[in-house]
């Protein structure tokens, strides 16, 4: 049994996930807690409430006096402390020495910056947290450091370009958001049943209509969810595949376009949700790409190797 | 003072509206209340919700002993009653014809048909009410049936063609739907204030951001209401202008290239939407398109006379 090196946090806005990492970079013990930065945020206890949060988690761990680096939203400007962003192109060295330090039970928890490019029009864009689910998978296939394209879906997907180890852009799509605005609040959402994803074809047809006539735009195209639904052309429990297929099926659309067409893509992620995307994929005629597991822990590893 | 001829409905999913009608079509008096077909669809009464609600607001118009007819949702299948959809093309004569009617106090209040059509690639399309507001607009400039791309801004916008006095098709964006799912549901609306629309750069910006780089996709460039705000390039105030322009022209963008190039634009509608919208065509390089007020009224009277 291998010995644990390290605490790793992956603080998201919704989540906090406490990790007992060894000198492999694999997961020893991991505990979850429902306390993500936006929670604690609300508080009126500032940053007192994630130290709180902490000791609730894992006080129990602090006795171990191991190094401690957290990720994510816990970074940002209403988080545990304000991290400033790393500049693109950017590196694990350049991440690793942006990181800032706050105190907990006597020990230093470094919190890791989020990651702002700018495109060639000058619009910026930005990370927090799957940066360093990047470099755990470019750890875990270090091959896919020379050139890539990885995709980590997700309710904010980011589409990675990387270039010698390094971190070039990366350019955010809002399509899981979309879906849950969409599937819950909306006009569409009045035909839907509760359940989600049944109906691999209507996922399909829904892919098929933004690749071969994206082109009439996207909130046309929305609409006929409601229509196909309406008239009985898709069944009510096939219209969330649907309209899934359609989202995913643009995102693919612009990310695509955008790509350097030889850097191989990677689907990084939750295995199903990679799984859908790998299955419109294969709609846009595109070879399998490789699929990787959440690689969170392992980032975290590599940066602490770093700091 | 002209006689009323007519007791005309636009009895949509929010709101309906009562109108005493002379032989121009003109409103002489008008009545509103927030039933709406959804309001009261929900209801446990059914049919005789409807029934209760035109009481209510125009009980003593019933002895007047005019003809009576409704547009709009309270057709549709959780309406009074459900009247079918007529099939595109379509005129006048066809529309009323597919009138059905209700009994409301000894009289037979007509309910218009919706319209379908069904675009190249056989995707359905629907409307119920605007169909009457473009009628009226043919009324009031009868040189546009020759041939016109009518557009009828909204939450659900509709983009009609028009020819020969006809409509051909349409298309409807979900636009309004999604700026206001956006605006009040989504990550973007934490950094923006109450007010809506203070600053017409900002919507210019996010018009240009459509037309010139709409390829990027909507998902991925409504991201950029979120990162330009958190870096400071936007102020909060103006986040609701780029959104709303980011929106409109990706509508623009798809209606554009759907359209007979050589069909003049006519914008039909509120005034301060369509004034907008006015606004986001000139950035397209087109000539300012003729602006129509609601025409539902003149739409209503035209279409009585078909009956």
């Amino acid at each position: 049994m291998s010995k644990a090196e390290l605490i790793g946090l992956d603080w998201g806005s919704t989540s906090l996930r406490a990790m007992l990492i060894d000198a492999r970079g694999q997961v020893l013990s991991e505990r979850r807690s429902a306390q993500g930065a936006s929670t604690l945020a609300g508080g009126p206890a500032g940053p007192a409430a994630f130290a709180a949060a902490l000791d609730e988690l894992i006080a129990d761990w602090a006795p171990l006096g191991l190094p401690m680096l957290a990720c994510g939203m816990v970074g940002s400007q209403h988080g545990w402390r304000e991290v400033p962003y790393a500049d693109c192109p950017a590196d694990a060295q350049a991440l690793a020495a942006g990181a800032l330090a706050v105190p907990w039970r006597g020990h230093a928890l470094r919190l890791l910056p989020g990651l702002r490019c700018e495109s060639a029009a000058g619009v910026p864009d930005l990370m927090r947290g799957e940066e360093t689910q990047l470099l755990g998978a470019l750890t875990l296939a270090p091959e896919l450091g020379a050139r890539s394209c990885v995709v980590m879906p997700g309710t904010h997907s980011k589409w990675a370009r990387v270039v010698d180890g390094g971190l070039l852009g990366f350019a955010t799509h809002l399509t899981g958001e979309l879906y849950a605005l969409l599937r819950r609040h909306s006009v569409l959402a009045r035909l839907m049943p509760s359940e989600d994803f049944s109906d691999p074809s209507a996922f399909a047809a829904g892919v098929r209509a933004a690749r071969e006539r994206g082109e009439e735009g996207l909130s046309h195209q929305l609409f006929a969810v409601r229509t196909l639904g309406l008239g009985g052309h898709l069944a009510g429990s096939a219209l969330p595949d649907y309209l899934s297929g359609l989202l995913i099926g643009h995102e693919l659309r612009a990310g695509l376009a955008a790509r350097d067409a030889d850097a191989p893509l990677v689907l990084v992620g939750e295995p199903a949700l990679c799984q859908r995307y790998a299955s419109a994929l294969a709609l846009f005629d595109l070879a399998a790409p490789r699929l990787l597991p959440n690689t969170a822990a392992l980032g975290l590893w590599r940066l602490s190797q770093s700091c």
